[in-house]
C-alpha cells in the first residue's frame, strides 16, 4: 500500500506565550517539527512536545531557525558565514536531541524554519551547511528537502537520508519552488481543494506548477499547518482524504 | 603515580565579545568547562573551544547556567520548578554535545555555572535536577561535584560517575562549602600559596577548613581560573607545583 | 462625586505572540500599564497600545520588569545593586515615553511588574531605586504604590505624585500586603464578590484583612486583569458596580 | 575660526563584556554615539558613558541598531516594515534619553549603527523611518547624515537639524558613499595619512573620491574609532592635526 507522512511545525510557543493547537495537530500528523528555542520554543515546550508526540506515535524532528525570537525566524538575516550557520544549526539539533531524550523520545529528522528554510531553497551553499550539521551529529537523521531544489541535491551528495516534501496549501512555480506568498492564489485556503491536490500529488508523484507544467517528483511527506482552526481543519481534511483513498499516513521514519 | 585533573571555565565570550585567555588556559588545564550559550558562549565559540581542546588533548564538559546573558549567570533566579531546571540543563548539554561533535570532540562531563553552581551546593533538589538531566542524556557523563555536599550525594544516588572538585583559590567552611566571597580572605590571591595548598589537598586527600577542621575527601579535579593574567599565572603555578611533586596532571576522563 | 481609577497590565505580547484581550480591557479601564520590552512587549506593541489608549482616553504608564522574557518577569532575580536596578527601570520608562510620543500619547505613571513589583512591597531600598528612576526622568510621573507599604513611604519621601492601589481579586494580610497566592482563598474568582469588595474598599477607603483587621487607606486606583474572558468579565463587573453606586471611574491623571 | 566635531561609537560592551577604550576616546572626541542595548550596551553602560561624557563636556547621542546582540547589529536583517523600524529606533532613543537623564546629561543627536547605518545610505525609505522616529521624539535632535546621500535629503525634508559626517579612515566612491570594506584600500590604516586627509576634507569642505572626483560637501563631524590601540592613536592624531591647523574641535551641538 502506498503511504505518505504528514508533517507540521510545533512547539512554537515561548515562555508564557502559546501558539497553535499542538494537541489537535498531534492527532493528525505523523511527524512534528519542533522549534528549538532560537526563533520559538524553549526546553519546557520542546520536552513537552516530545513527550506527547512519543505517546501518540508521532516522530519528531529538530526545526532550527535564525536566532530571532522577536521576528519568529521569519526575517532574512545575512552576514553569517556558511561555517557559522552550520554551527548554529548543530547547536539547535543537539538541544532538541537532549530534550527528546529527557522525554524518552528520539529525533528522527531536521527541517529548517522560516527565512532559513526559504533561503536554502535558493542557495545551495546554505543547504549544504545545514546538511553538514546534520551529518556531523548523526548521519541517520533525515533531512527534509524540496524535490528538485538545492536541499535534495545536497542530501544526495552527502549521502543523507531525506524526506521529499510538498506543501498542502501552496502552489508551485516551474522551478519546483513555492510561488511567492505575495502573488495572488499562492496560498490555498479551500480545504477540500487542498486535500484533492495533495491526493493527486501523492498518487501521481508529481507536482503541477502554476503554468501547468508537470514535475515528476518523489513525495515522502506533506506539510500542513496548525496555526488556526481553519488550518487544523485543512490538515484533518488532507489526512482523511488520503486515508479514504487507501493511502497509509505514517511517519517516513519511526523513532 | 597519583594524578589529578585541572579544570577551568572557558568559551565565555559571546558574539563579538571576548573573555579570558582560553588559548593560554588550554595549555594548562586538562578539562575545560564550556559555556553553552545561556549565560555566555555561542555555537561558534563552543565549536572553536572544542576544536582547540581536541587538538591539545583537553577533555571538555558542558557548563550550563541560568539563561541570563546579561548577568553572566551570576544572578540568583528563583521561580523554576525542579522539573523545568532539569530541561534547561538538558538543553544546554545537548547543544554542547552537538557543537563538540561538529569539532570531532566529545563531551565528558558537566559542571554547573555561577549562581546555579552555588545553589546546588545548598539545595539537594536542585542538585538532583541537574543529575537527572545528565543521566537522561548519557549516564556515562561525569558530574563535577563538591565532596561532602548535595552534588556528591546525588551523583552517588543516581549512580553517575563523578569528579570531586576543590578550588585552588578559595577557602572552605566546616561544611565543606566555600566561604562567602564577602568574608575576608575567602579568595586566595597569592599564587605560591595557592599552589602549596593545592598540593597539600591532593597529597593528603583532605581539605583544611578556616577553623582548622580536617575534612577527609577524595579529590579528582582542581578548579583554576583564566579571567586575567594573574589567574593564568596562578593556574600555571598550580600545575607546575603538582608536577614537580610527581603528581600527574591529566583528565579525570579522556574523551 | 467620588471617583476612582481602574488599571490593568497590557501590551504583554511579544513579537508574534499575543496575550490577553487588550481591546476589551481598553474599554473598561482608565489607566493601562504597558510592558516595556523586558519581560514582555516590544516597540510595535507598545506603540499600538499607546495609540489605542489615546483614542479611548485611557492613560498609559510604563510597566517595567526584570529583563526576563522567558520567565515573563515573574522569576525573582537577585544580584543587581540598587543603583543598577534604578538604571534598568529608567531605561524602560524612557523607551515607553518614546513609543508613546510616536503615538501622540504621553506616559503618566509607572507601575512595577511581577517579581519586581512584589519585591518592592517588601524592600524599601528597591522601592526607592524605582522611585529615584521615576523622579530623575520626570518628577511629574505618578508612582503606583500600595498603601502602608514601602512604595508609599518612598513616594512621600521623594515628593513624587502617587496613586494608591488595591487589587480587585486579592485578599490582604494585616501588614497591608497581599496574601500569598499559595494560601487558600488568596485569589477571588467570584466576579460579583470582587465587585462588592471593591465598592466597599472605595466607599469606605479601607481594606479589611483576612483576620478582620481594618486598615484605613486612601485608594486611587483598582487593579484588574484581562488575561482570560473571566478576568475581563470581572473587570467589567467591577466598573459597572462602581458606576451603579455613583462613583466616577476615571484616570487618576489624564495624559 | 573654523570648527568641526569628532564623533565615535561608545558604550559597546554588554553585561560582563567590555569593548573598546571608551575612557581614552572620551578625551579625544566631542560627540559620543552610545549603543542603546539592542546590538550592544545596557542601562548600566549607557548611564556610565553618559556620566563620563557629561564630566568631560562630550555630547552624547543615541546609537540605535538592529536587535541583534549576537551579530552586534552588523548582520543585515530584512522583513520589518518602515513603520516598525521607526518604532524600534524610537524605543532606543527614548531609552538613551532616560539613561542620560539619570546621569544629568542630555541626548543631542542620533546616529544609526552597523547594518542599519549602512542600509539607510542606500534606502531613502529607511532613512526616512529613522528621521521620523527622531522628529516624533524631539525635533531638536540632530540626525547624523552622510552628505549627498538619502539621510541628508531626509533631514532636509523633515526640517531636522543635521550633522554631516565624513569618516577618517575610509575612502569614498563617486556617489559619496563609502567604498566597500572588501575592496583594496577601502580602509585607511596609516594614522598620519588619515589625519592629513581629514584636514583636507575639513579645510576644503570637499571629499575626493577614489576616481579623483571632487564632491563639494559641508562637513560637521568626523567619525573616528576606538576599537583598538591603533584606532585610538589615529583618533588622537586626527584631533591633533586639526588643532595644529587652527581648527577648533568641539561638539556640533552642546548638551
Amino acid at each position: 500500500m502506498a503511504s505518505v507522512d504528514l508533517n507540521s511545525d510545533m512547539g512554537e510557543g515561548f515562555g508564557p506565550w502559546k501558539m497553535g493547537d499542538d494537541a489537535a495537530m498531534l492527532d493528525i500528523v505523523t511527524s512534528a517539527n519542533v522549534a528549538c528555542g532560537w526563533h520559538a520554543g524553549d526546553p519546557i515546550i520542546m520536552h513537552r512536545t516530545a513527550e506527547i508526540a512519543k505517546a501518540k506515535g508521532v516522530s519528531i524532528g529538530a526545526h532550527p531557525g535564525f536566532g530571532d525570537l522577536w521576528g519568529f525566524g521569519r526575517r532574512v538575516i545575512r552576514g553569517d558565514s556558511m561555517a557559522d550557520l552550520e554551527k548554529q544549526v548543530a547547536y539547535q539539533i543537539g538541544a532538541m536531541q537532549a530534550c527528546a531524550a529527557l522525554a524518552g523520545h528520539k529525533v528522527t529528522h531536521v527541517k529548517a524554519h522560516g527565512a532559513l528554510g526559504n533561503m536554502i531553497n535558493d542557495d545551495e551553499d546554505m543547504a549544504l551547511a545545514i546538511g553538514r550539521a546534520i551529518k556531523a551529529i548523526d548521519p541517520g537523521l533525515v533531512y527534509i528537502v524540496m524535490p528538485g531544489l538545492p536541499t535534495e541535491r545536497v542530501a544526495e551528495r552527502l549521502g543523507l537520508p531525506m524526506a521529499r516534501e510538498v506543501f498542502a496549501d501552496r502552489t508551485y512555480d516551474d522551478s519546483g519552488n513555492l510561488t511567492s506568498r505575495k502573488t495572488d492564489g499562492a496560498v490555498i485556503h479551500d480545504a477540500a481543494l487542498a486535500a484533492e491536490r495533495v491526493l493527486r500529488m501523492v498518487e501521481d508523484q508529481q507536482v503541477i506548477t502554476v503554468t501547468g507544467k508537470v514535475l515528476k517528483v518523489k513525495i515522502d511527506t506533506i506539510c500542513v499547518h496548525g496555526d488556526n482552526p481553519a488550518a487544523v481543519a485543512m490538515a484533518r481534511g488532507v489526512r482523511d482524504r488520503l486515508e479514504a483513498a487507501g493511502i497509509a499516513v505514517k511517519p517516513f521514519k519511526a523513532a
